[in-house]
């Protein structure tokens, strides 16, 4: 039993990534695990803690949320997320925001604030707006590369994965599936979950969803069940195809094997994500009730951190390739 | 083995009736069964049954789906809904529907013909336009009784449930979480699941959401997992007080307790309503792969009807009250 953190930043990274691709992302980790941990050190509830981490995160204009978002086919952000508390099963979530700079905390008043779980779109903005959140203009959010990715992606004629890297202009329709390994702008939904050494639980969830989205489309990260879920045994937060992990309810699935077929977190978490969702689809992070940690992902790469109370510290990318 | 076929009006009728309520929902529910078992028997495939059968029960302004649909904090109708394929896992769902006449088959198009499985809001309606489904003006949905409900629940000053019986004008604060038994205009969300005799298997559901709701609130109808779930095992739809079926994965969870314990259906679904989801916030509906039906649930009432290739054939509200 002791206190754990995992967060991550996406999954489906290329094979390689040049250093001005790889070191701000794993600088963010890095930076984002540390205010977690002091935070879970100084007695912060696990609640508390992931949205403050998903908030830093969110910040980080080199992920897929907040700052930093991907853009839909019509060029506009639509930035979602959820938060669930472990202990009390409430849960927060919000799809469709467009000016809201911390998604996560939205949700999080959705939550404390309302008789619903979920607000999205124009009703999202306007809640926003009564709750004096901190908002901006599209100009915060849209950054250079995102404008790149959404033009490549169109020239595609496809609909980007958020961590798909931008493809190759001389590229063809019929290559659209092939992964490249440029290392150019990679990025990714982010989530954090941790538990404090009395075995409360948190998670949340964010992201600017899929380049080249349909306008109105909703992925997993604001599906309790799917991109997020917390309860008593553990707390998870997933990452990658959107209508992948939907379909396999992935977030609750791994709490239902551990509750219902009586599997440890590894062992859940194994199973949801290599053998109950399509390989190439995506990862998550985790942590139960006693402190363990799992970050298993079925793409070649994800960005995640984790840290726990015997003094375990690791920031990685591929598999097998702890960075600290 | 066999086909099977169950459907619901929504759960939280009050003890007791009067005629002129009760007739015209019962009469609903057995034409509606009557094409769903006439539809089964003509080899219809169960994705195309379930989405037929919600239409016609979207179409009967005595339901809280559709036409009939509750209306929200500002007087406007925003509707919802989803659809699964238990064979494939495919999926799909719409929320913030303001123009749609079958929401489900928006939901189905959006499973069909997008790369995603949920559309929501301007961007829902966008693609509605686009796919020449039919709409109409808020005319058609908003129904005297539910601008009725709308005034008493605003007068009260609560969120008011689908289901809850409208809310008398001398009630006070304190008394809005008192059920009435006046048996006035009891709505609620509408869903259907079907199994052929090959034991495939696809659920929807579809939904106005709760009087009174803040407009862009998403509740449990439109969510995979929660309102809405089929995979090999059995065919889910529930109704209720969205915010508790979202907390505890109702759908996802009766197909999680078959395939992870072993239970059968019904101890699985009774499961989930009496034991996991609190008393007083919903039931459900669900078949199995060998043609089993559950209709549990933990309020006073479900509107539900139920037929079996055996022969066996079930209108009823309150419980051991079979009507047909």
């Amino acid at each position: 039993m002791g206190w754990a953190i995992a967060l991550h930043g996406g999954a489906g990274v290329p094979n390689s990534l040049p250093p001005e691709r790889r070191l701000p992302r794993e600088e963010g980790l890095r930076h984002c695990l540390q205010i977690g941990v002091k935070a879970l050190k100084s007695n912060m509830t696990p609640l508390d803690v992931v949205e403050l981490v998903v908030r830093e995160l969110e910040d980080i204009p080199h992920f897929n949320a907040g700052r930093g978002s991907v853009l839909t086919s019509k060029g506009t952000v639509e930035m979602e997320a959820s938060i669930m508390d472990g202990n009390t099963m409430k849960c927060g979530a919000v799809s469709g925001l467009s000016t809201v700079v911390n998604a996560v905390s939205l949700a999080r008043l959705v939550m404390d604030r309302t008789p619903h779980i979920y607000l999205a779109f124009d009703g999202a903005e306007e809640f926003a707006r009564q709750q004096a959140v901190e908002t901006s203009d599209s100009s915060y959010f849209i950054t250079p590369e995102n404008i790149e990715r959404l033009n490549q992606a169109k020239d595609a004629n496809r609909v980007q994965l958020d961590y798909t890297p931008p493809i190759q202009n001389n590229t063809t329709k019929n290559e659209t599936e092939k992964p490249f390994a440029n290392g150019d702008s990679q990025t990714g939904t982010v989530g954090c979950v941790a538990v404090d050494s009395n075995g409360n639980l948190a998670s949340a969830t964010s992201t600017g969803g899929l380049v080249n989205k349909m306008v109105g489309r909703i992925g997993d990260t604001s599906i309790i069940g799917a991109g997020t879920y917390a309860n008593e045994f553990c707390a998870v937060s997933a990452t990658g195809i959107g209508e992948a992990i939907i379909r396999a309810t992935v977030a609750r699935d791994v709490a239902a094997m551990m509750e219902f077929k009586g599997l440890s977190l590894k062992e859940a978490a194994d199973c949801v994500v290599h053998e109950r969702t399509p390989k190439g689809t995506g990862g998550l992070v985790a942590v139960s009730a006693a402190g363990e940690v799992a970050m298993p992902f079925n793409t070649i790469g994800m960005f995640r951190a984790c840290a726990t109370e015997d003094g375990y510290s690791e920031v990685a990318i591929w598999p097998n390739t702890k960075v600290e």
